[in-house]
């Protein structure tokens, strides 16, 4: 059965991505927390706290059915009574402000007992100093995954996590954006299987795109002040989550397990009244590089 | 003209109690920003950082105006096509986790030239230690502020405030609560006046009640342990503004002064995953405390 093959694949891939994650940590160990749906299905949140390299991350796998929540309903693609939903989920907060944070998310959602049926997800990395050198590794490692299943797959989802990852009410983006999809089922001639292999290769590429960043930027000095904006970049983090994630407020409308959904949110974070960093200074010039539409690759 | 009397009182009001706040903290003094409204009207927000008390504190004063908001016009209550609104809005984060976080907002609204008219507002106090004495002094100064007014506001607006300072998603009330009030107009026999003496007469409990915490609770010893309680329970205070929060929900929506509506998140907060405080400890009992219907005053 498909959505048993989907729901594998994703079990195993939140075991593979812990596993390179500890060994690129080297001292911290994820602790598994197993929950059950009162309506239905569970899930397996493993959280990371204080480690070498990462602060708190959190990498989840749930598989939830059961009757359509009342949240739901009130969109078109619900109307369904029943549901199956599947997928993984990633936030990670490094303790070097030279280190970015990264979040994914691959998840797959059947109606219908299945007769309707998509893939959604997404990768965006939110750096404390936007270096241009990572922002175009990191897109280029993601341009290179979709473009080996379609030409049109890096532009479009490029340009989705642009708008998607936005902080509107400040007219920032969250980082340097990534790529971003939903609804990818049958249509334009893709077949399920191929929006699967897809949504695949999304999840395998993000283990060693991180540990990249991971390896490269763990030893970078950094000073008191620039741990201060990385906490006033978390600040931003927790706006966005729990002002505009979709994941975020879904999880909080339908009582879903609160402390999986809110591993999202960092160790510390800051607020200051007015924050204008140095005119010329990295963190100027990061704000004026959190904007929609810069071409990482050409 | 009545809106005139109204505003200019709101306006001494943050004055009034900037002042008493300066005195109290012996240290700090308040910055002002006086800001435009693209839409008509504006505001002065009055901010306090790294006081001797206060850490991170506003006390902003609004007059706006014009047309009515795209994002109020759904609700039958916003059909005309401007309005006016003024208030002042408080939220005050010290240092010592043994002063609580308070918040006031005291606010009045027009549309249809002045044909229809209501104040709203509300105090409400969030302890980061629940202590008995403490919410029964502020609940009882409330208890009398309205008694002076109406027999029937405390208990009514005291429920209103424990439904509306409530985070959903962890079935825990902000903190003690206080009151909640919205729509005070001319229904029940009250005549306008009647309601902004009322009105008048919370905005004046705002300082003794708050400056007697200060004086009384600053100089109390904290350990390493209970800072980091307090940064635990501010986040709950970010996800309450940020989720929940009506004032904070309408500034994001229709691009108000973004810095003015976000000084009510605190200068540091924390999220630990799934954090459960020690069986009996003073964390143990104060979420116990955090649950609706408590009468402080009997």
């Amino acid at each position: 059965m498909f959505r048993n093959e989907v729901t594998q694949f994703f079990q195993n891939l939140q075991m593979e991505i812990c596993q390179s994650l500890e060994e690129a940590d080297g001292k911290a160990t994820f602790q598994a927390d197993e929950w059950q749906r009162e309506g239905g299905g569970g899930g397996v949140s493993r959280i990371l706290q204080n480690g070498n390299v990462i602060e708190k991350g959190g990498v989840n796998f749930s598989a939830v059915e059961g009757a359509m929540p009342e949240a739901l309903r009130q969109n078109p693609d619900f109307q369904s009574e029943e549901f199956y939903a599947t997928g993984v989920s990633i936030v990670l907060h490094p303790h070097n402000p030279h280190v970015p944070i990264i979040h994914m998310n691959v998840r797959y959602f059947e109606t219908d007992g299945g007769k309707r049926a998509w893939f959604g997800g997404g990768i965006d990395l939110t750096p404390h100093y936007i270096v241009a050198e990572d922002a175009q590794f990191f897109h280029q490692s993601l341009k290179n995954t979709c473009d080996r299943h379609n030409p049109s797959y890096y532009p479009a989802f490029k340009k989705w996590a642009d708008d998607y990852f936005f902080i509107k009410h400040r007219q920032e983006t969250r980082g340097v954006g990534g790529i971003f999809f939903d609804r990818l089922h049958t249509q334009d001639g893709f077949t399920m299987q191929q929006r699967f292999d897809f949504v695949q290769s999304v999840g395998k590429t993000f283990a060693p795109v991180y540990t990249h960043f991971m390896h490269k930027n763990k030893g970078l000095a950094y000073t008191d002040q620039e741990k201060q904006w990385q906490y006033v970049r978390r600040g931003r983090y927790v706006e966005f989550n729990l002002v505009y994630d979709a994941g975020t407020k879904f999880g909080l409308e339908t009582a879903g397990r609160i402390e999986s959904i809110l591993m999202s949110l960092p160790p510390q974070a800051s607020w200051v009244y007015n924050f204008q960093p140095t005119e010329g200074s990295r963190e100027a010039q990061t704000l004026q590089q959190l904007v929609k539409g810069i071409d990482w690759v050409c």
